[in-house]
């Protein structure tokens, strides 16, 4: 038995803020780790956005409550969950994550909080620097085979330190970048892939 | 967010190799961690038990394919699971334990494997020594705060180095060993007791 650790954002569901910014028109709100690769820069870029945008965390949660995994995700996560055991591993947070989570009848969710005054975020708690390669260090600490999947720059540490990682959906650049892990577009052939690698 | 750690057998689901010893008659197999403390001891007795009584894989299978959560605990891990990121840890094995997470929407599960030749179970392996005690100390690692509930001495040792644990419906003389940690015996209670330690 492996554990199967995924991104979430891109991979299993929209990406959160990118549906913010489309439903509140607030254009600057469209980067993602995609454009600007550290995290701690587009954290602060956001909640500078957020601040001058006078825009609510409620406002955001109601975004977030309209949204749907991606299609397919649902069954494909039924799938993994049936020959895995799955860690989804975000760099979102939970007061964002949870209501996604309920729809994908709850796998564990690594990530981190937000700091919240008055309806407001304010602030933001990473859980620790490096959070997905740690992840799978704790996986492999407890003698697991550690098998990643994930669409972007913040998920390259954890394709690394895992025993095999797979870009999904990952855009041209990404790949290009890191031409050590195989590339896939659609859930069967991520499904296909994992197989192949599973238990080897 | 707290990491929630669960004992599956008597936590969750029914004793397993009890239930077998029901359904097959031979009570040699009603013995679990409540009375054999040191869970080799245990294994290879069930395993000489087995091979006397020409029981095969299949047959263990076909009976825990008939069990049920016990009643209440898949409202109460639905409610776990809105509350906290949960891990079941458990001294079980993938191939009797992926039936039941099945019937409990899929919680991340650790535990060890069988190793099993012509339908016959030959041996086992633990995934590693005290591996209830790493898991939590891994779930540490990622600088989560850990809360735990077990009912043997099989759980002493992840209730032990959690921030918190609780005994769920667990003996008198497991509880009298252990002094140290909070008893309760429902799902009402443990839920209660659960929020009381949660975030503090």
């Amino acid at each position: 038995m492996d554990i199967l650790c995924l991104d979430l954002e891109g991979v299993l569901v929209p990406e959160i803020w990118l549906s913010v910014a489309e439903r509140t028109g607030i254009a600057e709100l469209r980067r993602t780790t995609r454009d600007v690769p550290v995290y701690d820069d587009l954290m602060r870029y956001r909640m500078d956005v957020l601040e001058r945008n006078d825009l609510k965390l409620s406002t955001i949660r109601e975004v977030i409550g309209g949204l749907e995994p991606l299609p397919g995700a649902a069954d494909f996560l039924r799938w993994a969950r049936r020959n895995f055991q799955v860690a989804i591993l975000s760099d979102t947070f939970y007061e964002f994550g949870m209501t996604l989570m309920a729809k994908l009848d709850h796998p564990l969710l690594l990530c981190h909080r937000l700091t919240v005054q008055d309806d407001r975020i304010v602030g933001y708690r990473l859980r620790q620097d490096d959070p997905k390669r740690e992840a799978v260090r704790a996986f492999h600490s407890l003698n697991y085979r550690v098998l990643a999947a994930g669409d972007s720059f913040n998920d390259t540490a954890m394709l690394e330190e895992a025993d095999a990682g797979v870009f999904f959906n990952a855009p041209a650049n990404v790949v290009a970048e890191f031409p050590e892990f195989d590339a896939v577009d659609s859930y069967d052939a991520l499904a296909q892939r994992l197989k192949q690698l599973q238990g080897g």
